[in-house]
């Protein structure tokens, strides 16, 4: 687009200069003193790995320079953008839709895992494996449209409280990784989700708290049907495994939604492990990243033998092959929004 | 971004005001006379239906604007943006490499689907109907990795020759659907394809020939697996069957890769009903376009009774709905960039 410039009269001529002027000062500045725009990182090897990738393959006529369409970054969601403990937050979820259907399902109260569920008793629902988180998950998340589906993801995100810190739970996201992702589209990156979690829980919120929209999540699915309505074309939710994007999944995932292999790919667990390994075996500079949770007082310290967010293998690859590993303790100034100060 | 302006010395200001005055001498040239967006497109109720939908949700304050994220179009493939006669395109390549294949097959000599692949006889490769399609496309599909396979295809679309034309697959493409793909992104759609067709037979040329990247190709595909062979990632396509991304299966795609429900959608065929459908229930304004294939001289004339494509009950509905049906011989003054004067 072509902007025209007014040209006639000396009065609007010397307002001309004047703004020309200014501009020049206002770019003089900005070359004097960048802005930090990972304010939340405290300055160390973590914080420097990011920022001289960035510049790296930004560098135009360098050697690692990459073209914007393939600046592709993934991104894990639980315990990498925001919490996971004390339990994945879709567990507490789907807990509190079975508490919400139960009395359409009077049989539940003697039916396990419903009858743990209902009472709160986790250890229970955890005892029964991933046989019984996938029945709780089946019996709240299906048997509805997509779109009915969303509107009740909408409303809990909008309401339901975090058992430790009383936030909701799209407060518990991590503010040195909302730098990140800004920080990273800022220089033409396209960012995503990689979650081992369900896509339609995700999008719903992922634009608003993450600035990433539906096209750009990947997640677990269930099967849905194309059927009409009186008319009304919906999608159902079925109660049938369509997709599991964790693990060997997440690269799969990725070729199927993207087609492209990322260039930067960010976890917290062995989950992230294979997306991670795919990320760094493409040619080119490449970019992987750890967050390790090691703040017990701020956040949850655990890695190598919790049942949520294991990371034991990742932390030894990482090591042997110079990912960036970062210290929730030491690396990050501020762990939530809420708790800047 | 400021952009200086440089402001020292008369001579300098002199130079200035010229290109100011030829600047708003350009301006006043563009609002005088829109250059037309579809010069392929004849005049008449199918170029003006389009023009119409996309001055509506463009005008911001008008009733039916529609934000830039949300104007997602999508378009069938084969005899939506390139032909599908006499056969699909992606068969002739199933064909060509069952034959590339062969001397590693001494036992298709014998066994059918191959052995009339193998004589060129289509009618007995038909005569077995789905089963042995999906036989020739299994066999010549998978067992090898996705960046394999990848140049399998980009070596085929670069050689392979149209058997009635002459010219390569990627030739025959539709001038005035290129031209509305430009137009429709030069008004902020997202662009996106949901064929039928492989996802990663489709993937390696799209961006070249449509200007459609890999992550806005949605279409059918078999399951990957990844495994690290020498310690090298890679993604091994299985000879099993994903998901198929036809009819019904549309909408399931188009839902599962983009998450967002398109505002138009672009068909030739039943295949395409139920993304027809889908897209015009939404709310807002909604854009359902028909391609017909009429002209028997420049391309192909089918509809209610051809095996490939067929449009019976999609023809209908159209009328019924009042979606915009394009008449290729009335509505195109060129079919393919090869035959524009």
């Amino acid at each position: 687009m072509v902007t025209p410039m007014v040209t006639a009269g000396p009065a609007i001529k010397r307002t001309h200069l004047v703004v020309s002027a200014l501009a020049l000062v206002l770019v003089g500045q900005a070359s004097a003193q960048t802005p930090d725009a990972l304010p939340s990182w405290n300055d160390g090897a973590a914080k420097k790995s990011i920022v001289e990738f960035v510049e790296r393959v930004t560098n135009e006529g360098g050697p690692d320079f990459v073209a914007p369409a393939e600046r592709i970054a993934t991104f894990d969601n639980d315990g990498t953008l925001w919490s996971e403990q004390p339990m994945y937050f879709q567990l507490a979820f789907a807990l509190d839709r079975v508490k919400a259907l139960a009395p359409q399902h009077p049989e539940w109260k003697e039916e396990q895992p419903f009858k743990a569920a209902l009472a709160g008793d986790l250890s229970t629902v955890s005892a029964g494996g991933e046989h019984a988180l996938l029945e709780l998950v089946m019996a709240s998340h299906t048997g509805m449209s997509t779109e009915e589906f969303a509107t009740i993801v909408q409303d809990w995100v909008a309401t339901a409280k975090h058992p430790k810190t009383g936030r909701l739970y799209t407060q518990m996201v991590y503010q040195p990784m909302l730098e990140l992702l800004t920080y990273l589209r800022a220089n033409d990156f396209k960012t995503y989700i990689v979650s081992g979690g369900g896509i339609e829980f995700m999008r719903p919120w992922t634009e608003k708290v993450y600035g990433i929209p539906p096209e750009q999540v990947i997640g677990s699915s269930v099967k849905t049907k194309f059927q009409l309505e009186n008319g009304n074309p919906v999608l159902i939710r079925l109660p049938e495994i369509n997709f599991i994007d964790d693990k060997a999944g997440k690269p799969v995932g990725i070729h199927q939604q993207i087609g492209r292999r990322p260039i930067a790919a960010f976890g917290n667990s062995d989950g992230d492990l294979q997306m991670l390994q795919w990320t760094a075996a493409g040619s080119g500079a490449r970019f992987c990243l750890y967050v390790h949770h090691t703040d017990a007082e701020r956040e949850w310290a655990y890695d190598r033998k919790s049942s949520i967010g294991r990371l034991d293998k990742g932390l030894d690859e990482a090591r042997t092959r110079g990912w960036t590993v970062v210290d929730m303790k030491q690396d990050w100034k501020h762990i939530f929004p809420f708790d800047k100060r």
